[in-house]
C-alpha cells in the first residue's frame, strides 16, 4: 500500500548499519570492551572544546528568538560569508558568500544536489569503492548510477574506464577523497586528469558535466598529504561539505553545498539547489549549529587518535601478513579480505569479536573495511584476534 | 541544464517569503518599528527557560561523543518513548515508541510521510485554505493536489466538496487544525464526520485513505478550546509535529512523524517512512534537540501574549469594520479582504507600513493573513494604520 519502493529503503537497511546492530546485541551479551566494533564510521574523540564553548555561549548571550528563529532557506548570510573568507583563505580562491547553501549534513547535500542537477534517466558516474547510499540517493533522484572500476593497486579511479562510461546521458560525476571506504586520498594529478577528461567531455556532448564532490573527510588527512581543492582544477564543481567528522558532530547535521563561483550558469544550479532543499523539506539547517560554524572553522577534533590508529592497525595487519590499501586519510582501512569471499570473512572474524564490513556494500567485492574510529585501547586489544583470524585462513591452507 | 521544476521553486520563492525580504528592506529605510510586520509565522514570544537550560546541561554534562553522535536513524529511543508517554497520558491513547519518527521539524515531517505513501499519480486532497508548501511538496513526491473548498462562514471545511473530490486515486488527506492561516480549531464534529467520510471511502475504494494531521500549531489555542486527537477518531492517521510553534524553535528543526498503532499495515508505514527519510537525506533529527525533548513535553512558549495580540486585533478589527474569522488557535487573523481584490490590498497597505499576506497563496482567494506572532506594543502601534486603511477603502465608496 506505501510507495513499495520506500518501503524497500525502509526494510533492507545498510549492511553497516546491520552489522552495528549486531554489534549492539553482541556488547549486551559479552561486555563492550569484549566486542572489536570496526562496522561504523562513528568519531570516537571528542569535538574540539571550542564547539560546545561557542553553543553554550550563544545559548547564554543571544535574543533565543533570533538564536532559535529561521534562517533565511539557503542559510544565515554572516556564516555563509564566514566560511567562503575561510575557504578562500585557505585555498587562494574566490568564492562568494551567494552560492553557499547551509544544509542538514553531507547526505543533504548530496540529495539537494542530486535533484536540484538531476531530469529523469540522466546518469550519475561513481567510483568505486563507494559509500553504499550514493545507490539510494541517485535512485531516488531518477537517476542512473554508473560504476567505475578502481585502479587495484592504488585504488584510485582507473581513469580509461571513467573514460569509457562516459556518454551524452552523463550529468555528474560523484568523487569522494579522502575516501570512504579505502582510505585514499587523490593526487594532484589524479584530480587534474579527471578534470581534463570531464572537460574534454563536456565539450564533446555540450552541455556540462557536473564534480560533486562529497568531501566530509577533507581534513581528516595524516602526515603531510595535501588535499587537492577541486575547484581549483574543475570549474563546474558542487562541494558537499559535513561539518560531521571534522567536529565529531555527525548526530548535529551540519554542512553546506557550495557551488564553484566559476560553475557555468552559476545562478541557476544554485537556484535548482535552493528549489530542492525547499520540495524536500528542508526549510533551513539548524540554526543553533549553524551560528557555531564561524568560530569553529579551521579547528577538528583531535586527529593524533586516528593517526596512531592508523599506524598501529597498518603496521601490524602488514606485518601479520595482511594486504592492506595504503591509506592516507578519513578513518578506514581496506584490507583484501582472506580466503575467497568477502561476506564469508566477516562471519569468520564474528569467532574473534571483530566486527567488519564487507566491501560489496561499496560497489566492489573481495575487500573488508575496518573504521577505526575507536579507542586505541580497543585497537590494541584487538590485534590478537587479528592474529588469530590470520592463522585461522592459514591452517586451512 | 539543471532540473527545470527545481530551478522554478528556487527562483519564484513564497509570497510570503517575498513580503518578507519586502519588509526587512523598508525597515532598514524606515526603522523597524514603522513597520508593521505581520507577514511571517516566526514565533515573537521566546522559548520556555527550560529549552536553554536543558541544552546548556546536556552540553556540560553529557559525553560529546555520544551528544552529538548519530542516533538510530529513526531517532532515540528514549526520546520516542517519552513522546509516546506523554501523548497516552494527556490523550488516553495506546500509542507506542516504534511507530514515532523523528524528523526535522514540520515540513521533513510531511515531505517524508508523502514520500513513503505516494505512488506517481495518486492524488492527495488539501482543504483550502491551506499552507502553500503543501502543493511543492505533494508536486515533489509525484502527487497530484485536489483542493476542498471551505464553508465560508466557519472555514472548516466543505464535507460535501471532501466527498465530491474523494475517488478511487485518493491516497490521502492533509488536516491543519489550528490552521494556518486562519487560525479556526476543527470541531470535534467537523473530525468525527471526515472520519466517517474517509472510513466508508476507504471501504468502497478497498484500500485506506490516510490523514495526515499537521500539528505544529496543536498546543496554540485560547480559551477553553479543545484540539481533538485524531487518532482517536480515524485509525488510519499520521500525526506530523513540530516544536518550531509550541516552543518558539522555528529555526533549530525537530519534530516528529507518528504512524498510529491502529494504521492498517502501520508495520509497512512506518518502514516506507524510515525508507523515505533515509532515500530523501534524513539522516536523524539533530541528536541535541533530539535529547531536549523528553525534558520540554507539556511546556509551551508563554501563550498569554498570543492571546492577548488576538483579542486586542480581532476586537479592533471588527469595530473598525473589518470582516475578520473567529481565530481560536495558532497566531493567525483571517480577515476578508476590502475591495474586489486582496493582492491590491495588500498593495494598498504597504502605504500604512501593513505587512499583509494574500490569501491568494493559500489556495482561496478573496482574503488576507494576519500573523500576530510580534510584540504586543507593535499590535497597539498598527492599529491606527488598520483604521486609515479601512477609511481609505470606504472613502472610495
Amino acid at each position: 500500500m506505501p510507495n513499495q519502493k520506500m518501503y524497500e529503503y525502509g526494510s533492507s537497511p545498510s549492511k553497516i548499519r546491520e552489522i552495528f546492530e549486531y554489534g549492539k546485541k553482541r556488547k549486551m551479551e559479552i561486555g563492550s570492551d569484549a566486542v572489536f566494533d570496526f562496522s561504523l564510521g562513528n568519531p570516537s574523540v571528542p569535538s574540539p572544546k571550542i564547539v560546545n564553548d561557542t553553543l553554550i555561549s550563544l545559548l547564554q548571550e543571544s535574543d533565543p528568538t533570533i538564536l532559535h528563529g529561521y534562517t533565511s532557506g539557503v542559510g544565515d548570510l554572516g556564516v555563509r560569508e564566514s566560511i567562503v573568507n575561510y575557504l578562500n583563505n585557505k585555498y587562494q580562491t574566490n568564492h562568494v558568500a551567494k552560492y553557499v547553501y547551509m544544509t542538514v549534513g553531507a547526505a543533504a547535500s548530496l540529495t539537494i544536489s542530486l535533484h536540484a542537477l538531476l531530469n529523469e534517466g540522466e546518469e550519475v558516474i561513481v567510483l568505486a569503492p563507494f559509500f553504499p547510499e550514493y545507490r539510494v540517493f541517485v535512485e531516488k533522484a531518477k537517476g542512473v548510477l554508473k560504476i567505475v572500476k578502481p585502479n587495484v593497486l592504488t585504488f584510485e579511479p582507473d581513469l580509461d574506464d571513467l573514460v569509457n562510461n562516459l556518454n551524452s546521458s552523463t550529468k555528474a560525476v560523484i568523487i569522494n577523497s579522502p575516501n570512504n571506504p579505502t582510505g585514499v586520498v587523490y593526487s594532484e594529478e589524479t584530480i587534474k586528469k579527471i578534470a581534463e577528461i570531464l572537460k574534454a567531455k563536456s565539450l564533446e556532448y555540450n552541455h556540462p558535466i557536473y564534480l560533486i564532490s562529497d568531501e566530509p573527510y577533507r581534513e581528516l588527512v595524516y602526515g603531510d598529504i595535501e588535499v587537492p581543492f577541486v575547484t581549483k582544477y574543475y570549474d563546474n564543481t558542487i562541494i558537499c561539505y559535513s561539518f560531521s567528522k571534522s567536529l565529531s558532530l555527525p548526530g548535529e547535521r551540519i554542512g553546506y553545498i557550495l557551488v564553484s563561483e566559476k560553475c557555468e550558469k552559476k545562478d541557476q544550479v544554485y537556484l535548482a539547489v535552493s528549489g530542492a532543499g525547499r520540495a524536500l523539506g528542508y526549510v533551513c539547517a539548524p540554526a543553533l549549529f549553524q551560528y557555531m560554524v564561524p568560530k569553529c572553522l579551521g579547528y577538528t577534533s583531535d586527529l593524533s587518535v586516528y593517526k596512531t590508529n592508523r599506524d598501529i592497525l597498518y603496521t601490524c595487519l602488514k606485518e601479520y601478513g595482511y594486504d592492506v590499501i595504503k591509506p592516507d586519510g578519513a578513518f578506514y582501512l581496506f584490507v583484501k579480505a582472506l580466503g575467497s569471499d568477502a561476506n564469508e570473512m566477516v562471519e569468520r572474524a564474528k569467532k574473534y569479536e571483530l566486527l567488519l564490513v564487507s566491501s560489496d556494500s561499496f560497489g566492489y567485492p573481495g575487500y573488508i573495511r575496518i573504521s577505526y574510529c575507536v579507542s586505541t585501547k580497543q585497537i590494541k586489544a584487538s590485534l590478537l584476534a587479528f592474529k588469530k583470524l590470520i592463522e585461522d585462513y592459514k591452517n586451512e591452507e
